[in-house]
């Protein structure tokens, strides 16, 4: 409890509108990208080299599940600041405009777009996420949206005293 | 491409709204659980069974990134039909219901929602899938709609003589 307490990890009231936190770069080899297709995409032009320089994207890339799990990779290694998450809530408008290759180093810009307090909790808000990211040429490779639970600063002292006369 | 014309892959045309194609079961095992987790998303309940048995999830479950890497490996594999699709255009709510636990059997549906002719491209039109992900109780795990651009049957001898003129 103490180590997370000295984490910049914001509650709730401490998320501001814009802010910004960032992850990465990482770096995607070859091998990883035919190991996760071989896995989960099997399609040929994200496992044979040969099959991916005649497809439209003319070489290898990764499959687009990979990106996603690339993204979720960065998530929990925000700077300078990540976000007391309860629960995630889903993600919206998740597009791939631009295909990752071998040697990419990727990036995650994450920008609080809105927040709200919910209704029926009070220990508890909701956040909504604009995620990018991002090739060492800034070109996005996978943007969309999600939508956390945060949790609210607790009461502090008084509220724990109530706790322990009960 | 005389493979390609022998399965059941449908033109725009072909789609219907509400038609239904179906993959899996798909078997999630414990090992398979820790071992995306401890690559892409090292929380320590989906990699570790003692503080998975303590989490709010009470047991291990998988990574949400690894649930969508199940859906795109159940995706290729639908039944009576597949779409010609050219591109994906991107994912929309997008919900994770469910957790997934190790032994889960978990079966892909998939129904077109809407189609629509592409205004630019002659040659394709779009078409919206709803998807649910469920287990072998039906719990929905993974939710979600996709866009995808698919092929309208080329207009056939006609079309050819006119290209073959130019």
């Amino acid at each position: 409890m103490r180590l997370e307490a000295l984490m910049t990890s914001l509650y709730f009231e401490e998320a501001e509108i814009g802010q910004l936190r960032t992850a990465g770069p990482y770096l995607v080899s070859k091998d990883e990208i035919i190991e996760f297709a071989q896995r989960y995409d099997p399609q040929p032009f994200d496992i044979d080299e040969e099959a991916a320089a005649r497809s439209v994207f003319a070489g290898l890339t990764a499959s687009g599940a990979h990106t996603f799990a690339i993204l979720i990779s960065l998530l929990s290694k925000t700077q300078p600041y990540s976000l007391r998450v309860l629960a995630g809530l889903g993600w919206d408008e998740l597009k791939l405009p631009t295909p990752v290759r071998p040697g990419d180093e990727l990036s995650l810009e994450v920008a609080i777009l809105e927040k709200r307090e919910s209704k029926s909790s009070a220990d508890r808000g909701v956040v909504r996420n604009q995620m990018h990211l991002r090739n060492q040429k800034r070109e996005v490779a996978l943007q969309c949206i999600n939508n956390v639970l945060v949790a609210r600063r607790p009461a502090g002292a008084d509220r724990k005293d109530s706790e322990l006369v009960k």
